[in-house]
């Protein structure tokens, strides 16, 4: 089984960003303990801030993979394009947030993408990483 | 660890409902399996259809349990009172959904619920509530 | 024939409230009076203030009747959970008013319940009743 | 007792639009068959595509009739005027619905002319229109 | 003069929750301290979780009761029923909030049960209930 | 100077409905008075329930005469094409109500064709058209 | 008959305020000649920019005057307690507008004082004082 | 290939209405040239200012043309009752505009047609009329 | 303890409007009989119509004063600069209404001072000020 | 004549998705019958996923050919920046849809780009490309 | 040059409101510092918590001076008053802000002043008034 | 002190666009008058039309620099992700723009980006940008 983590702006920043509240672990970090985590699963891992090269990846991967995990960041509010993009593939898509959209402020709480996605999983902190590939294992 | 299912209204009816289409897996055949899948967790589950009740029992458990798995039906779009129970309780809730509500109509796409939950789970068919327990797990 | 009246909150109040202007006819014995009106009719009546306990009771008649008659009440127009129940059972359901919702305040021009039922039939007084009857006996 | 039902727009297509699938009975054979069934009410018919021509017909019949069965069409949900022409005339005036208004489009869940009328009966097919005759009899 | 309070959802908790900060004096120790303020009033208590019971807590004390002092709770803010079932009663009823619901979200800013109520009282903390006992007095 | 009066829905019943309460003035009646108030005007009348004919009449008049008053009853608030006629005519349009439209419900409260018009008169009864004939005077 | 104009901010500007385009006919100037134009009304005129000098005004000659000639300028779209004053004295008051009002911008598209007039008169010009005073002369 | 052009409300005016500016060729001379650029369509032509009138013939010609070019003027955005007559009839309606009606006001930017026809041309003046044309002979 | 009551616009015609419906006991009478009831409170009393004199008093009342008893009027539901006054002073303000704002028109339903007050009484007529004056002797 | 074609998100998978349904004719095949169809127009093509990057385009192209036809994708319907790069060049922009984005979700009903344009085509499948080659032939 | 800044509603309790935090440093001290920086301007103050007062400054200074820099408090999102006034003066208008007005709350998010005034600075402390002295110094 | 300014989309246009009318001062040109006024200041560009690079920008120059000066043109009202970007890094963020967005079309007088910057500055012409450097500077 073959899954990539997609990750849209500014989430490139995790483990940089006031690393003495934070912790200094990047998502790079994270990224590997979760390889070991799902030895089973053949992972790749992707980021960028640009909308239309989440797009580029996601049409690229969406017929190659089985899988796409997809924290779009900010752009999960506003990009009619991305929730095309997700539409046009084959591969399951599961969209993740590391804090619970729902209980920030009003433009958070609505995802273009969602009603694209087969699920969400949201404000689990990293932890909703995992759960998606613990989806994927099922 | 201990972890209670609640489940909200027209629940009781997975399994009996259109048979020939959803098999006839009952919700509590489902728990069962979920009992076995999860052996360290001391799991119980409860519904009803009344929407206080679902309160007496998220004020109950939520004292005496480590987490609650919620799934509070058509009341998770409507109901402001759960929401303060789930706010009054210590224990962590998860918010799920068998279906991915944020692809159905309007009125489905906004939660009461969310914004004190510590996380949600949605679309994942009767998988949601194994993620949840993933969760607890971790 | 089966068909079972299904009355939502407040509605026990017909023939309570204020008789010096409204009589003191209670909704019981107009529901005698339907009983000899519609001989041909296997007739049950219902009546709760508590929203759970209308939807266990639309669960467990909607698959033992043929016809639901059911005037939720303050329900009508905030009920999700309700809607759920109307659209899980076989049996058909109308949906009565005695009142024209439609010239009342906005909130009550609205109902959750409408879309999941077969019709809707409003502002006849307790003839509205009587029509949905004539409705199952055609 | 004189009754007459008034048809708006498009509602003249009845039985001759895809008559394979709705079968070819019209609008005028139905309103015979009617006639036959309610021999004691004095039942007259008119039909008109122009919003002023029901207008016209509303303020005419309006104050000669003793009732007026009332589906508007497409106007029930634009139509001010008709409002008004209902509020003008001392006859009853019914609002009937071959479809679940409700159950459609957004735009068809309100209607301008319910606050006028007496009552409304929607969803029940050609039905709708036996019932409010059936309650211009009681 | 005979006056009830009603308190609905997650007030039980008053006392138990976080005892800490808000120090534990229940509810139902306040309500002792009210009775010995007001010896001229024949003071009565009631709380539960179902809007469906307050509902007929309502209708039974709005017979036999001068006043009732409502504090909804959640439902203040989603309940039509209950604010039918304020309509449908003799008594004057008061509703009074703990908190100032106008400083809080949206959704609290906005009750539908106001209208029905003679007067509101929110925000005094428990004192609100005191000043709407001074105003029975009157 | 040539003016004309164009009135629009349910206007011809002036004088007819109720009348031991507005008396039997019909707005012809009350149209020969305006005659004789304003000898020096060649005044003209056309009313019509036909959202097209009026839109016929105007365009007409619009090239003919000096003024035309128009009084577009229902049709005020929802015609766009009405609007469209005032906007290509050479005549300066006066809008007139008898009774006071901002302070009847919301729907009447926005006039499409007020923008289109060079001023609105409402609330004077049936002297709101002496007072555009006044204008048209200076 | 008595008749007070009363005007309300920036109203002072006419005929001071680029003189070179609209000429420098102040509001006092054509005032007078509206004196001469009706010598069987006591005209009296009042200007402030001040909101609550306007309801001092409108309280003061509300109990003394037949009627009142009110153009408010912006607070005919922001002020309650203007509309309140209007509301508690027992002249007629009628609302003016030089430009018309529902053919500029949204804001000024809705007048909080309508409801609360006997009528409108808007879009004439300065001849909109002129048409008032007709009405009162009628 | 038989196609009807249908013409709405003030549509009849083109060429009429300010010659100096628009040129003074009317609707009906740029028919003629259609008929001889379309040589092998045979093409009709019919306008009306009456709603209803534009439905009739949408009913009479949608079941002889093979398709229709539509311009209903205002009523565009006013008229569910036409979408239903377009949704009723076999033949291909193409919505066109002169102007673009999406830089318009906006009550202009939504069109109730759109959704009921097989497509929308808009702006290119009365090129749109032709572009449908060059539509139907692919 | 010094408590201050600030009366808004209109608030000064208590007791002189109407006076055979509501009697001729103007807020003066009213107040001196609550300076009788509350021997133990320094009581003030101020009032005017104009908004920003009810800031310059919130301002200085609010640096020398205990507590504020104010009712803003038509200035409640529109004024940001009162409101932001009251949060300005260390004084307690709670805002006091003499009718049940909460049954009026929709605008009156919204108050722009309730969020910085510390409580609400509306509905008690005068009551409400006694009430208000018990919460401060509490 | 110098026309580009431009391409947003998604738009280069015509084609290529679901080919056993759609055909396996790509953008660029189309293209090339295109350039056969109307060889007096010197045709270009472009395309990107990246928002900027049409802007880029844009900007390049509207400065060196005589029209541009733009169909936007998912941008269509988010983006100002593009709009406002239409609005800064020369060439005449048609914007152009393949389904009929007025039939489609209310998020696809609406259109950022369309008052920058100077005419929209919109649902006649690939055949919109053609007709807006047909109106720069014009 | 002249130039005048007028402060609007509790802008005169800068420096007095909570000294310990904010130090006691008042407008009218800062203003002093500010002749001093711009000793080429002469420079002007008033304050007033009117509204109408406001409207008075801005139009008197506003044909004598150069330039205004207006802080309109609260007003600032609810007058379209003072709007009108800003629209009638030649003199150029800055608004500025000493917190930034769009990080706040729903309402302060909006100026009716913006659209009137040459330009907007907001959020730099009392900054803002020396860059908008900057400006007019360019 | 290390300041860049960060221009979005269309922004490269200034001075190229309409020349005989803006002149053709390009930014380049305008910026190195900027470095020339502000000798003491460490001054950098960077433009681009593509919102992604303009997120990679920010973060970079965000922990390098003092200031970021940043006109995101279109995206200021549609970039949730550009926000996100703002709040991410430790420099000082100032909005600026050239035209005074307030008074634009509605669209444009919402930003995005406003409350994650210390504050904005709009409406000045290219001196908005002077104005932002006076600010670093103080």
């Amino acid at each position: 089984m073959k899954v990539i983590i997609i990750n849209g702006p500014n989430l490139n920043l995790i483990g940089i960003r006031e690393p003495h509240i934070y912790g200094n672990t990047t998502f790079e970090d994270y990224y590997k303990d979760l390889c070991k985590t799902f030895p089973g699963i053949n992972l790749h891992y992707y980021q960028s801030n640009v909308e239309g090269e989440l797009i580029n990846k996601i049409q690229e991967a969406g017929f190659q993979m089985d899988g796409i995990i997809l924290n779009a960041g900010g752009y999960t509010h506003t990009s009619v394009a991305i929730g095309d993009a997700i539409a046009s593939v084959p591969a399951r898509v599961v969209e993740v947030h590391i804090s619970n959209i729902f209980a920030r402020e009003a433009i958070r709480q609505q995802s273009m993408l969602s009603p694209k996605c087969c699920g969400v999983i949201s404000g689990f902190g990293l932890h909703s990483y995992r759960l998606a590939l613990d989806y994927f294992k099922i």
